[in-house]
């Protein structure tokens, strides 16, 4: 996988702020190369201030006049589309797309176009693909904003090069309700409260001993009944304390 | 799984837009409840353009004083997190996070949270998650945009409910080059030509023929070696029908 390989090519984008939008989401996901075809107006400043701190994908983007400029020494062309179209085209969802153009991009040139705001790619672009991307939607609602889908597949490729992390085991079968943000803090109150009693918490110096177990709890996720517990050992270790001062 | 039981929650937005920004990227993935706990400015026209036609999130969104007031009633909150910290929390990327927001939210409330964009989420607001997300993101710029880090969260939660599309086979192990867009192009003219030499295509009623063996040809993927057969075979395909137009 290379991803200076992948280049990101933008039709006729009428909007300078998506593609200031488009080229901080390449640059945050690792991919440098954008390719515009006929763009209504760029160099802008609206394209410079959503870029932010991605100034240099802007000034190095290639603008063509056609699309063919854009992708001819390319091997492996994607095209997004929104449309179900009279003959379908293969067409793949972002994560099973990143990886075809992941492996591909060892050693081709890949491109993945991008059409307009308002209607997409034409049908004689999309025919210039190998496969087609879809990006599931809400029926509601399935019109996304051009740079949120460039973030979304860049975000793909991505993911394919970051360390994975260990999965964490599920909840769905618990028997007792998982308490509430609110009674947690009631419960750190509480727990502080009782170390501080007990002399084991001292709050003057506190150092991490909260931070620690508010991770400890956090990660394991109280439900209702253990939560009940908790509290009625922290009341009675209060009541010896109580006592024993009491006593003194 | 039931994203009506996922709230996003905005702490401290600065920028309108970008609150206008993640209505329509929970929209277009299908989520609807938005809480929004101090926000600089809102309601704004800027958050009301970019929304677009995600002004129903808007109109609904819940405005709350604090952070405690936004997630009260949930059981199960995770934080958004772009940084180290002393003590690591459980960090779990989108795809994993998904996974454990999608099945509490068959019976619980999940709240997912995100900072400002300048400084993210306090210590304090990521001690009273569940669980931390973190987005993978490149070195050189890690600093996502607000809207587009709801996206990828929006999105991977509608990964999870949209119909699997078969994969398809890898070419890695391929033995000689692909062809480019410009042969295929010319490829695709010299095709059309030969077709209609020997009348099997109609250029008055061309009908779907040459729509259909792009795809067939787009959806293979010819190497060099392929093509040049191709192009033998309609050479020789033209002579013949050159031949036999001499002798009528």
């Amino acid at each position: 996988m290379d991803l200076d390989n992948i280049r990101i090519v933008l039709v006729n984008t009428s909007h300078p702020g998506n593609i200031g939008g488009v080229a901080r989401a390449m640059k945050n996901m690792g991919l440098s190369r954008l390719y515009l075809v006929e763009p209504r107006q760029f160099p802008h400043e609206e394209a410079d201030w959503r870029a932010a701190s991605a100034g240099d994908v802007l000034q190095s983007a290639v603008v063509t006049p056609t699309l063919e400029e854009a992708i001819g020494d390319c091997q492996f062309v994607v095209g997004t589309s929104a449309r179900e179209r009279r003959i379908p085209w293969p067409l793949l969802d972002p994560r099973q797309c990143a990886q075809r153009m992941a492996s591909a991009s060892s050693q081709q040139q890949v491109a993945v176009l991008f059409g307009r705001e308002d209607r997409g790619l034409t049908n004689e672009e999309l025919k210039l693909c190998n496969l087609h991307l879809h990006v599931p939607t809400s029926e509601a609602y399935s019109s996304l904003n051009l740079a949120m889908a460039v973030q979304i597949v860049c975000y793909e490729l991505r993911m394919l090069q970051a360390q994975p992390v260990l999965p964490r085991s599920e909840d769905d079968q618990w028997d007792t309700p998982f308490t509430s943000v609110e009674n947690m803090e009631r419960f750190y109150v509480h727990l502080e409260q009782t170390l501080t009693d007990i002399e084991f918490l001292d709050p003057a110096a506190p150092r991490q001993l909260m931070s620690r177990l508010r991770r400890l709890y956090s990660r394991v996720r109280l439900d209702e009944m253990e939560l009940n517990i908790l509290r009625g050992i922290l009341t009675e270790t209060q009541k010896w304390v109580a006592r024993a001062n009491k006593s003194r």
